[in-house]
């Protein structure tokens, strides 16, 4: 049975990379040699390296804007530690918009370094939606936020004007949707969700903004040393790397972000369509604040849960289980989820409300 | 043709490892999904990383003793950045022996945190041995020594006596051959060698000598964070933790390091003895200093180079080009290498020599 993986990250990824990326396991280019075993000094992978970098800056609309993408590694959470390390001056502040847990781990991180400014927080409400009034300290070395939060399923549909480079992390989100990415000055994405396996982290960074805060930056942490190097300062996730290219190629190939929007939309409609009309359920995010990456909804009659899950289960569907920080359901519809999936389990809560009543 | 892949990281892994590895990437544990879009916190995949820390624990002898693997991201050089962070104290000192390029990597990265001392250096000699009379202060609070020297061929047979603890970088010879590894007190690898593809990075550290330095650690570069959370403090490197478990579970099959040491041995001493009697070629390391995964040799005319060259591309050797540190050659006999492909390029030696005489 064909199977719908809702998986919120590592998730669902194109079937033709998965086909590629394997066959590139057992003879990469048909070098006779596996990808896993090929220098990445090799000529075959610094043409992937250099592909894969010129791919991202194309697909966001980088291009001759003065900014690098970097393959690095260590997820999300080493990002956390980047950024302040390379954009917090020793006696500067940082400004964090608090939107959900992954947003509190960077603010953390970034506490540890320096004086860093909460401007808003949703934390109160268990983050069902995004902050809308806050000021933006002028005088703050940057301001960081989460485009889109995984767990709680909300989105930030505008992000603020200021004259202080804007950090954000777009794990869940990246090559989803159009925006003007040259708002942003450093983008940073753990792989695992729109562009490849876990075990690789792009980032798009505006490189004036580097060099600026008179911090000696340990090497493995610092930008400037990667791009100066290609994103090969050390060995680089070869598989991961390669796989994200694949990935990035099926993107293009789609009609990039503005041909994959139109299917997430698609997709984002249809179940928060069901969700809103089947009386069985209730979305818990803020209508105007809701992702189209993961859509999070309870039963409004927690005691229907096990008859639920058999339906859902026995129709082929995985990793719909909610967080434990908001229960109920979580529908991660991610870039390679087909319409068609969605479309199963919108079935599913439909025969579920049949035969309820 | 079959390859002899001499690529001296990232390297050839055992065949049965690419085979295992890419039907994961198409249906893992005949689940009917990829291993690259199944949640880390899946059941299979927590079986997956909790086998995998066991038996690095297991082959190395390390079992009840106090030590917790883990498999970290960033390679060796975030691990450069690490071992400071945690274990040199804010008014303390560290002592590092400097035995090549990888090494003097990590002593850079630990100057920038505090005093350190490099308390002995075969830089002079272009690293062509180990230092063997040097005194480790005992106020220092660890001593870093790397076991195997990739680019410069030579390799520590004995590791010192000293009441700190010891600190390893065992990137390009972990596994290989057996030591007390007992003595150590924290090892890690880069994956790329001996263990699996790039990507992921084996920790193996004894808990009690952590907490001690009264820093601040960030939280991704805190160990004792890591081993909370038993190695999934953030989305780990899904496909590179597999393939390594592929590749341990592999060595283990074949008898454990002490199964792969003879095959080792026995692949060392033919090329050495080879390097040693073939007029045309002369070995660019100490020989009590030599190592059993790389060595390093050159052509006594290099004008011959031309030559030589063709005739073992047309043997299907390939990745012996030398460093561009050291020239000539270097031919990396890492554990999945097997001896047939040294016994190719000792023919393809003695050919040559024979069309040269």
């Amino acid at each position: 049975m064909k199977k719908h993986n809702y998986s919120a990250g590592p998730c669902i990824l194109p079937q033709e990379v998965f086909e590629k990326s394997a066959q590139a396991v057992l003879n990469f280019n048909n070098s006779g040699l596996s990808i896993l075993e090929i220098s990445h000094r090799s000529k075959d992978f610094v043409a992937v390296m250099e592909e894969a970098r010129a791919l991202v800056l194309e697909l966001l609309d980088l291009e001759g804007k003065g900014y690098q993408a970097l393959f690095l590694q260590g997820g999300a959470s080493m990002e956390f530690l980047r950024v302040p390390y390379n954009l917090l001056k020793e006696n500067g502040k940082a400004s964090y918009l608090d939107t959900g847990t992954w947003a509190a781990g960077a603010i953390k991180e970034a506490k540890a370094f320096g004086e860093t400014i909460v401007v808003a927080s949703s934390k109160g409400e268990n983050y069902n939606h995004i902050p809308k009034q806050y000021e933006i300290p002028a005088d703050a070395d940057y301001f960081h936020c989460t485009s889109n939060n995984t767990i709680f399923g909300t989105q930030m549909k505008d992000f603020p004007n200021t004259n202080i480079p804007i950090v954000c992390d777009m794990s869940s989100d990246i090559f989803s949707r159009q925006l003007d990415f040259s708002k942003f000055d450093l983008i940073y994405a753990g792989a695992q969700k729109n562009m490849g396996p876990a075990g690789v982290t792009l980032v798009a960074v505006k490189e004036e903004i580097l060099g600026k805060t008179g911090r000696a930056i340990p090497n493995i942490l610092n930008y400037q040393q990667h791009i100066d190097k290609e994103s090969m300062y050390n060995t680089p996730a070869v598989f991961a790397v390669y796989t994200s290219l694949l990935t990035l190629q099926w993107l293009k190939n789609l009609g990039g972000i503005p041909g994959i929007e139109k299917i997430n939309e698609a997709k984002a409609k249809l179940l928060y369509t069901e969700i809103d009309r089947n009386p069985l359920f209730i979305g818990t995010a803020v209508a105007e604040d809701r992702s189209t990456m993961n859509a999070t909804f309870l039963l409004k009659d927690e005691t229907q849960a096990a008859a639920f899950d058999k339906l859902w289960k026995d129709a082929g569907i995985s990793g719909i289980s909610g967080h434990r920080s908001v229960g109920g359901y979580r529908a991660s519809m991610y870039n390679a989820l087909p319409l068609e999936s969605v479309q199963v389990l919108v079935d599913v809560m439909q025969e579920f409300e049949k035969t309820i009543s």
